[in-house]
């Protein structure tokens, strides 16, 4: 017999089978600075204090967005999980820490424990491969909130950097440069605009040719830059580093320039990918606004010395990247030119 | 002009306009702890050491749930906010940890800069109420995903403890005294069941004698209990704790338990509420589904040898504690008679 409470759309149960299902993809990101399991009210993560002289945690919260809606139509649901781990390593990472911790939350109308367990396997692949405790996790059963079969998925990170080693932008000058790495695709941004502009509900569920190009271009999972960028950090004095989400290039790189000097970047001098012309062309959205949503084809960018420009390209050289401009004087703009 | 972006649904004027609303708010919270503002890609928190032999971070993850629909049915959206600081504190709280920073994600369909200013404004005062820095945030506009003028709020809060001052429940023992504190109402939890049992919606839309009671009984801000609690680990070895949310006294108390032993728990021994008997007579749910649901009047719970049951219970006196009940033998179970 259902509960009263069940009656009202949440399902207890539903709840204690995701927990029992999710538990060994948890465990196996657990290294030994985690301390307590599920089950727990908070998770536990034991602070290694002698590895650094004056620690400053790095934190930051984010959600996949729109591009949920392809996990809900393709029924693909891990992808998304590494989509948002590899966003959050990202966003810490441009201030030069490391990784420690992550915790999720997801909001649902109808918790469905084989596709949850997808997703959580997801965060758990990203999570070990970016050295980063899956350390917690919430699901809510929303009937009365979320539409029909769909869920949205939140994240916060917990990383750390020694204070002296925190990237800031403040040191950077006229003269130096802007290196770009490439993106695998969208990543996690602009998707409302994508989809809308292919009108993708539709196409993508038609059967034509091209449609599974269409899919994997647009379900690629974005990038983490952390093992390549870690490797110049720990050789090159990087000055500022951008991730290029939403607001694309022209609104991310002001977000770390100081108030004179602009960041000068070179079109032309990348690749952009198919499927950003695609979007362009099929939504007819002006070359301008592409910019400002989409990151155009550089998913990650880094500031150095010019003196250094060599140096940081050889060790990148893996993840192709681009010297896609340089720094003048100006007021804190990115100008694409 | 509306942008292409704007038209499929996701406006950057609502956003930036809030962020500029909320800046100040936040900027409230900061400690001199906290190193970045807003606009700066993780938020940053200097971790002092010097405060911990071998420290401890502890993390939990947590939304408001169907609470939120009190939020847009009465267009009062700061209280949620501080539902959900507290309810994060007093997760951490239970394992002895004192909080560092807090970061919120919200999801909308539609971004409105006055009610999420609202929101932050809530955000902001039980941060600072908790000793806590609002240290970032994430608004995701998501059109295709919620509800029309609905949005979840999600969150995430760090704080840390001694690793010897720990509290795991491992040294509760047959004999020691349960004694809990009460709740100022559901705090965040069962609303999906209580709104349905009182047919909320269009009740509390009525105008009728006692929808005013109604409404506040509902919209009764989740208690912090980190001012009294601190006051007791200062001053006595507390053995467990529970915050009782989802699940009630019946499965939160488990999971400090050792595993042979029970909380016998005495019904009537402390005051339950009006609301959640109108809950069950309206709804006509069982007793027992009742304290699986709800925290039926008791918010948060200590456990302390039989020895210092007086002192725990002087130094909480304003809190008005109950001694609710004792361990005994048994299976790892909070049973209620």
């Amino acid at each position: 017999m259902k509960s009263a409470y069940e009656r009202a759309g949440v399902s207890i149960d539903a709840g204690n089978e995701s927990t029992r299902r999710i538990k060994k993809h948890v465990k196996d990101t657990h290294n030994k600075d985690v301390l307590a399991n599920i089950g727990s009210f908070g998770g536990l993560f034991r602070f290694d204090k002698k590895r650094f002289k004056d620690p400053v945690l790095v934190a930051s919260t984010d959600g996949v967005g729109t591009k949920l809606k392809l996990a809900y139509w393709t029924g693909r649901h891990d992808t998304v999980g590494q989509d948002l781990v590899n966003h959050c390593v990202n966003d810490i990472l441009v201030q030069g820490a490391k990784p420690l911790f992550f915790l999720d939350y997801f909001g649902t109308s109808k918790l469905d424990p084989g596709s949850f367990e997808m997703l959580v396997k997801g965060l758990a692949k990203a999570c070990k491969e970016n050295d980063c405790a899956l350390l917690g996790g919430e699901t809510a059963e929303l009937p009365g909130l979320y539409r029909k079969d769909e869920y949205d998925l939140a994240s916060c990170i917990v990383g750390a950097v020694e204070k002296s080693r925190l990237i800031t932008g403040k040191s950077i000058k006229e003269g130096d440069r802007i290196i770009g790495l490439p993106s695998s695709g969208l990543h996690t941004n602009g998707y409302s605009l994508a989809l809308k502009s292919l009108d993708a509900k539709k196409n993508l569920k038609r059967r034509y040719r091209g449609v599974g190009i269409l899919k994997n271009s647009l379900m690629k999972i974005h990038k983490s830059y952390l093992k390549p960028v870690s490797k110049v950090l720990d050789r090159v004095d990087v000055k500022g580093m951008a991730h290029i989400t939403g607001g694309g290039l022209i609104e991310n790189i002001p977000r770390i320039l100081p108030k004179d000097l602009d960041a000068s970047i070179k079109k032309g001098s990348w690749n952009v990918q198919q499927i950003f012309r695609l979007i362009q062309k099929k939504g007819k959205v002006a070359e301008e606004e592409m910019h400002r949503v989409f990151n155009m084809g550089i998913g990650y960018v880094l500031i150095v010395a010019k003196k250094d420009t060599h140096k940081t390209m050889s060790l990148l050289a893996k993840e192709r990247p681009r010297l896609i401009g340089e720094i003048v004087k100006g007021e804190g703009r990115a100008v694409l030119h």
